[in-house]
């Protein structure tokens, strides 16, 4: 069989870039558990009927057949009832509320760390395969504004143990830009926000053209939502300026009202690295948000798009009875690290977990070497014995290659055992019973490359 | 929309349950880090032509397909760069392997948790997403026999850790079977041994009888092959009732052996819980094992099958220049822990991980009680706020229903904060700064249920 080829839009890792993936994944949970969010996973497949229902971006599930459905005694199921990978966490965590909520306590605070799956054309930061981390709060009937809140002081102390570069997370609030709308007339909000949305990517004069053109506004309500679109900044004075512009009604206070609140509630979450601000302009392309949106974008790599999104929407699920508001944000692993990996900006110490390779004097006392490895193992230091009993010089470079930074030797004839930091050369004499490493040897640790150097 | 009902084969846990699950993979990862091995993940599809090489399992694959694919602008690709589900994990490593052995440093020790897919009917132990756990070391050209006793030893370690019933690992060696067959002058061994692997479903009467009618054996032949598909033990003395039969050869004297060097090599494993023994009926239906191979039964639950199995092969996988040798094992997570919690024999301490519900006097207090929640995050401790400043009997009723240990009252007026214990009702004075609780309180924790209780 030749050498298989990657496959495009599918990013795998070498074990040392699988470790710093794994490093994310291991403290964005962390904070998420110190939180009380509960972890769950969710099947990778949802009922076509299920995926479908945000019409918009049909195209981009993947549909599932079984080899041989179509043979004649099998059938084929009806179009709705096939079964689609999911392209996002939401769809299957709104299916999972409904599904389950007789057995959940509400409000439900839940995190999601998985895989999704798009069709689409892949490109840096766009994969058919991708990790996603959400949190989200859901209640029933209401869900009281704080946690709008609490959703950026979560991702904040998130994003602080993670080895990325800054973040600016820029918030929104749908009522402000709804009831702003409204104030001036416009009665097909949705449609002005997707025109909006596109801002960044076509410019002021293209959306104050399509406004017009597409959307039928007038020349003024037109330059109203660009000057509104327009208007960002970290503490109150943006609802001054929004005030400024002269429009009035109560969903656009409580917008303002909210706005407010979120940038001064979550303060005390800026620090070097993260930076919150109200950007007008972010509108987030989705119908079912209605209060605080969120986007992040990651210092020199704006071009990704947002790697942190996401919202307050009143009726994440509903089942006729009872409706579930919730807000939750969604973390794009694969998005934010893949672009870090590829260029090398982001490594792991060593490839092994492998902290001490012990070494074989002769194959003979292969169990001797494995009591030495199962004494180091027992106190949490990770260890294996060396594959042959080679010369120790060839022993020291097998876990040189791998970056494991000790070699130990184990006690024979009248010899002490003694371990070997085969960085420094230094070895000194030790008991497997008692011996540690450096607390940054312990376990592999991510490596930040400065991009400068 | 109406309440989605579960699908068939696609488990799905409550967060108490999934949190047994997440400790289980937990554990198995960290004893697999203190071995030495990897961590690894492979995309979740192959080409199909990747995934049928193995021939008779074609039935069970998922085909991906874009769901605008079959539009007339799109092309339809080749059946063989279709891409499937993988339905192990396996067959992903081998193409890894190969994709990325420039890269890779041999003996390779890896792990590997993820999903697989297989579109079969469901049933007990039988699912169509279901989660594996996979270590293999893999090497260039030959690997060294010590590797197959080593498997054991992790497997062994990792079960220590495990909330499972007892279990049973019996072992078998390819190279003794197949010398003992061909000392006994068959030829087409693999169709002896699909058929020996039928042993415990069709019983020895249906095995003899197939044995002679389908694959042709004499008689003689036939009950030769039962007679050694019989034997079981878990010392030295099956090596003895092997050579009472009366078979010679090299390849079954280097099976005999290798039997008796795994069972004495991985006789430190053994304690309450984990027993090893030769079991000469094994076969392992698959043709790519050459040495040991491994199957484990769960007590109680010997209806699910094997819930850990393996071997050792000579060829994982080959680009023509370069064979790469391996032995490995894969443990169902799904298999084993999908029966255990559907019967309720496993479940969590509690349904969140958090650990301390920061009462709220007011709404007001909300940024006091915050910094209390955030003291104890800083140690460790999983602290949420209350939703709203209900009465605190109600706020306390909140946490007893999500099984949250401890409440917390800050300072109000003259009062000093204190923390209750809502199990006990015992209240003391407590300092976010420096209060910790019981090391059992601090994670969820499993919670054996007793079968017979």
């Amino acid at each position: 069989m030749p050498s298989p080829t990657p496959l495009s839009g599918y990013p795998e890792w070498l074990p040392a870039e699988r470790a710093v993936e794994q490093c994310v994944v291991d403290a964005l949970r962390r904070t998420f558990e110190l939180h009380g969010f509960a972890g769950i996973q969710t099947r990778a497949v949802e009922p076509m009927e299920q995926l479908l229902r945000k019409g918009e971006i049909d195209k981009e599930v993947y549909v599932l057949r079984r080899l041989h459905a179509d043979e004649p005694d099998a059938g084929t199921p009806e179009p709705a009832r096939q079964l689609g990978l999911h392209f996002d966490l939401t769809v299957p965590f709104a299916r999972y509320v409904l599904e389950h909520a007789g057995r959940l306590e509400f409000p439900f605070r839940r995190y999601q760390i998985q895989k999704a799956w798009r069709g689409e054309r892949p490109q840096e930061g766009r994969y058919r395969e991708f990790c996603q981390a959400d949190i989200d709060v859901v209640d029933k009937d209401t869900l009281p504004f704080h946690y709008e809140v609490e959703i950026v002081e979560v991702m904040a102390a998130a994003f602080a143990g993670l080895p990325l570069p800054a973040l600016r997370m820029q918030v929104n609030n749908r009522k402000l830009v709804q009831g702003f709308y409204r104030g001036i007339g416009i009665e097909d909000v949705a449609a002005v926000l997707r025109v909006v949305d596109k801002l960044d990517k076509i410019g002021a004069a293209a959306v104050e053209a399509a406004l017009v053109e597409t959307v039928g506004l007038s020349a003024k309500q037109a330059q109203s939502c660009l000057q509104l679109a327009q208007i960002s900044g970290s503490d109150a004075s943006v609802v001054d300026r929004v005030r400024a512009l002269g429009v009035h009604g109560d969903e656009l206070d409580t917008g303002l009202h909210e706005l407010a609140l979120l940038l001064d509630g979550a303060r005390g979450s800026i620090r070097e690295g993260f930076e919150l601000v109200a950007d007008l302009r972010i509108a987030r392309g989705l119908d079912y948000y209605t209060g605080t949106v969120y986007e992040t974008q990651m210092a020199g790599f704006e071009h990704l798009g947002s790697v942190c999104s996401g919202g307050r929407y009143d009726a994440l699920a509903s089942d006729g009875r009872t409706t579930y508001p919730g807000v939750g944000i969604s973390f794009g692993v694969t998005r934010a690290l893949a672009p870090l990996l590829s260029r090398g900006l982001l490594t792991a110490s060593r490839s092994t977990p492998t902290c001490v390779l012990v070494a074989l004097a002769n194959e003979d006392s292969r169990g001797a070497s494995g009591a030495v490895a199962a004494a180091l193992r027992a106190r949490g230091v990770a260890a294996e014995v060396a594959p042959a009993a080679q010369k120790y010089g060839r022993q020291i470079r097998f876990a040189q290659r791998r970056g494991i930074p000790f070699v130990w030797f184990p006690a024979s004839g009248g010899e002490t055992s003694s371990v070997r930091d085969i960085r420094s050369g230094e070895q000194v004499p030790a008991d497997a019973e008692s011996w540690l490493p450096p607390a940054s040897d312990l376990r592999q640790q991510v490596v930040v490359q400065d991009a400068t150097g």
